[in-house]
């Protein structure tokens, strides 16, 4: 049985979803960010990195969401999370890595400048702009992904890892007043179970 | 026929590698980053985030070098730039992604702190920190990866984007002297006549 490290409403939430689509049993384990959890030696033995998700399989540990969405997806073909066309499946991990690498790298600088940077000011300064640097981020997605779901008919893992993302913005700083798809496709996801018991199994409401 | 848009030296040559592996024709489209050509109109409609690397293909464009990587190896199989078994198949993916959200954004901060920051004293504390940010992120690829390839015996396309790190440290500011494995990782690729051949129409040399 696959078991799931998580934080409440962090990243791991795309892959909680994930799992929670499937329907298959899986073990979900939360790790404590307020006493630094993450950062124990126990913790770090299963990700160095000192992050959640962290995966772990029959065959070894998975960490990075794209891949931990991609791996439940393959594991899970009945679920159908990943789309059936080849080019659709590019366009799928393109998405999923410009969410990784641009849109919740960018997020993480508004609460963590102190990994690019040691003084105060600076790291006030990056926060201060976090939330203009998102606010581009998603503008590009709003003009990019299809309807109802990010790759047009097909539901896959890359709406779970966009979700989280638009999920985040408003009490990020970034409103979706002018982002009429992504605030679409939010409710949507919104209105799925498999989100709505992830919600409530991490203690989340709706936005 | 596929076509490139890369920049000499850029992240696209882990791309150009891995279409050089295939053996397969392909069209090498040089973007001219001294006359700032990536912001052209005539490029964003290419790439709306005007960077390399874009993959155009018979089904429209691919951005994002972890997706085009798979989608080149997934084109070709029979250059095996895949492994098999679907649980290195999800290593790789997480690979492909640690290196693209971590490894290269840290390094993008070297010289494009702007992207975080406005103020030019916040720029120059991005700058400073980048080489020991990017050093611990090695340090951990150190520690993970396989011989004599990323993934163990089998050459993967994980092995072009890693390449593009180890053959980025030493120019900016990261010492491979502590970092055997990632050196001898790094000698290997530059055995490959992909890698020459890529260096030779890129105009680059070995490290």
């Amino acid at each position: 049985m696959l078991k799931l490290f998580y934080s409440p409403g962090a990243i791991s939430l795309a892959a909680h979803i994930a799992l929670e689509e499937t329907g298959a049993p899986y073990e979900l384990i939360r790790v404590d960010f307020k006493s630094e959890e993450q950062r124990s030696s126990a913790y770090l033995a299963i990700n160095p990195q000192g992050r959640v998700p962290a995966l772990v399989t029959s065959r070894g540990i998975l960490t990075e969401t794209p891949a931990i969405l991609v791996h439940i997806a393959q594991n899970f073909p009945e679920a159908k999370l990943l789309p059936p066309d080849p080019w659709d499946f590019a366009r799928m991990l393109s998405v999923l890595s410009y969410v990784a690498s641009t849109v919740h790298v960018d997020n993480a600088h508004l609460n963590r400048g102190y990994r690019w940077a040691d003084d105060e000011e600076s790291i006030r300064e990056i926060r201060r702009k976090a939330p203009e640097v998102m606010a581009a981020d998603l503008r590009l997605l709003e003009g990019k992904i299809g309807e109802p779901w990010v790759l047009g008919e097909h539901y896959s893992v890359a709406d779970t890892h966009l979700f989280v993302m638009s999920w985040w913005a408003e009490p990020d700083g970034v409103s979706l007043a002018d982002l009429p798809n992504l605030r679409a496709h939010l409710d949507r996801m919104q209105n799925r179970s498999a989100v709505q018991k992830a919600f409530a199994q991490e203690g989340l409401a709706a936005r």
